[in-house]
């Protein structure tokens, strides 16, 4: 690395200091908390008002933002409205998002806490477990580790497929396993088995149990065997229940579905650059949790990574695409605020792994169409969608799925990462 | 079927019958029960005597006991002995070999209950769910299904590989996985994964859960498709955690590694013709117990009941091989008590299904020679082990092992199986 990048890159690591302490952990820590009853608001306009048409509570955002005040509680301790506010949210999650009858989180309540749709969805319950074994590492409140470990056990129970390996991903509120379709009760995801990957990590870490580890090394496995094309190496989609294949479809209960509804099936050979680079770094993290060598998945890494620079970045307006095939140019090219944060986390890594300086290029391409595009200059969180060219599709900078888990994290993984590299550390 | 073959099944029902409530039941209700300590004691040498120096006392066969006492109940519900020997097995089973830091059920602790062996073995764990179900059906008494339902819980958590599907087999006290090669945390078993299936459906059959429905209808998936040959369609033996097909050895904790030590490895192509017979019934069991038709598994049952037919039946000398390769003569040509048993059932199965009665001729050819050899007349209850032409090699009447399973439950299920036949009930 040369002295100008070296610089560069010292300049962006502040920047992204002064946006991280200064824009977002305000952001939410001044507009996130339902002082009124509990749990957090999340839902934000261009301007950072407050969407009061829109309150209804999901389990996704409310456990992102339990997993936020934690870190933020972990990062800068002396403020202590952090723990408090992360404490409130995870009296708020018990008290209206556990189901008493069966085991387990709700997908989504009312403001009050009410329910709304008790369904089970791995993807909501791996966020329950990432979060509160989040809060116990930062606060050691035993209720943290105690209902994360309770929810793995359902987990184990009710979502594991001993047939097949992986899991089933999408339940109904009595855990039986949903209809075919649209309810795809019949899928599996490489999307729901990286947020695993990722909950088993930080449950493994904050329980040391052996069984934690051994699931975390099982679901790498699948990811690997199953979840990858073994010789492009870039992320698959979605699969039946024997890992075959299969055009992904719009989801009930997800991010895609809720935006667009139900679509007609897409390509087999779709892949996400973001989930790609997002798994490239779960997987750097799991290994240093595990205490084992990163180089233990070098290849998976490279191919990842090689994929992404191949055909997801932009190299023309900067920022990265959203999804395209597997061995040509990218087919849906807006610009969405998570593949940005989660690319810039695994293209550090990469770096850190392989030395390879394009992974830099890549880096600083990014982070400079991000820093002009998707922060908000006076309230520091990101926008939600833009176009390929950087103008404005949704400026929300807070929706029932965003909050402040990809800004934050990618930010506060990002500045471990250059600490990395600029000083060794 | 003809008149001739009527009446001798006829009169053979009356036998297993007279041998069943006569022979097996006084002979365990009359010295089986532990009135000292609790529990029950299990060895009894060819006169049926008590072996004081060997009382140890192993989880399979005290919880086989409780499974036969319950049994027992159910049959004779007027003798209201039965009740109370099930339930005190129980009570000793609880009291002493439940884990209470781990949770789980030891392996052996000594007559008055104090600890030998912690170590945790799916084998044991499946006999105890097996049990705790079948007690609960025959009494009511809910600790019998909250336990089995708990054992159900920690196989989920701890042994489900969710990487390749099926189960690890072999664990440590702390559920941490053995080390290879005689511990075989390494292997999985056509054994194991056949006493999952049997516990399962007890267990699904005693609660109505569609949780345990599902992880039945899984490990049916894992037999089906690994662990028998798919042309051939005899069982296969052990296999790595990929369910690749390895050769077979002794391994710690089971009946054969006790008897015969480290052994070297045998052939991979080794096939238990009881074991096959055994699949067929439980398989048909689990069936009528989900309300799925028989027929369902109907190609693979063929084949598993020809094999036998073809290599396992000794129709010179009568009874049922050991072992053998898997398109050749048998190899371990002696005669074991619990391959009898099971082939009874299995090929009173088959002919229900499939209306064969070459099944017939095998199943009064195996009758005709353990009532010669295997039963002792005066007793009532099974030799251990003979020769291939009957000769006695081990001829006592209870082990660590044996117990009032595999000859009580035989007796029982061919009586139904002989009713149904006989008078279309």
């Amino acid at each position: 690395m040369d002295a100008d990048r070296r610089i560069r890159l010292a300049l962006v690591r502040e920047k992204i200091f002064r946006h991280f302490s200064e824009g977002i952990v305000p952001f939410w820590a001044e507009r996130g908390i339902d002082t009124e009853f509990g749990g957090y608001l999340t839902n934000f306009d261009a301007d950072g008002r407050w969407i009061s048409e829109d309150t209804d509570k999901y389990i996704v955002t409310q456990t992102r933002m339990i997993w936020g005040f934690s870190l933020f509680h972990q990062r800068f301790p002396q403020d202590k409205r952090y723990l408090d506010y992360a404490t409130q949210g995870v009296d708020f999650f018990i008290d209206h998002f556990w189901d008493q009858q069966w085991g387990g989180w709700f997908w989504k309540v009312r403001r009050d806490g009410s329910l709304i749709d008790p369904g089970k969805v791995v993807y909501g319950q791996s966020f329950a477990i990432y979060a509160l074994s989040q809060y116990y590492l930062a606060t050691g409140d035993r209720r943290g580790l105690e209902y994360a470990d309770r929810t793995f056990d359902l987990l184990q129970r009710y979502c594991a497929d001993t047939a097949r390996g992986g899991y089933y991903e999408n339940l109904e509120p009595d855990w039986s396993l949903s209809a075919p379709g649209f309810h795809a009760g019949d899928r599996k995801s490489l999307d729901i088995h990286m947020h695993l990957l990722e909950c088993f990590t930080t449950l493994y870490q904050a329980s040391g149990l052996d069984v934690h580890r051994r699931r975390l090394e099982e679901v790498i496995h699948i990811l690997l065997k199953h979840m990858v094309d073994p010789v492009i190496g870039c992320g698959l989609n979605q699969f039946d229940l024997e890992f075959r294949r299969i055009p992904p479809i719009a989801i009930r209960r997800t991010w895609n579905a809720e935006r667009e509804g139900e679509l007609a099936a897409g390509a087999v050979d779709t892949t996400s650059y973001g989930h790609n680079l997002e798994l490239v770094w779960l997987l750097l993290h799991a290994c240093d949790v595990m205490q084992i060598p990163g180089s233990t998945y070098l290849e998976n890494i490279r191919k990842l990574v090689e994929h992404a620079m191949q055909y997801g970045i932009d190299w023309m307006n900067g920022g990265i695409y959203r999804d395209g095939p597997h061995t040509a140019p990218a087919v849906v090219r807006d610009k969405e605020w998570w593949q940005h944060t989660e690319a810039l986390v695994g293209l550090l890594d990469a770096y850190i792994l392989l030395s390879d300086e394009r992974y830099l290029d890549a880096f600083e391409n990014i982070w400079t169409f991000a820093d002009r595009f998707f922060i908000n200059p006076e309230l520091g969180e990101w926008r939600t969608l833009l176009s390929e060219d950087g103008t404005p599709i949704v400026s929300g900078l807070g929706n029932p799925w965003k909050a402040c888990y990809h800004s934050g994290r990618g930010m506060d993984e990002c500045l471990k990462r250059l600490d990395v590299i600029l000083e060794g550390r």
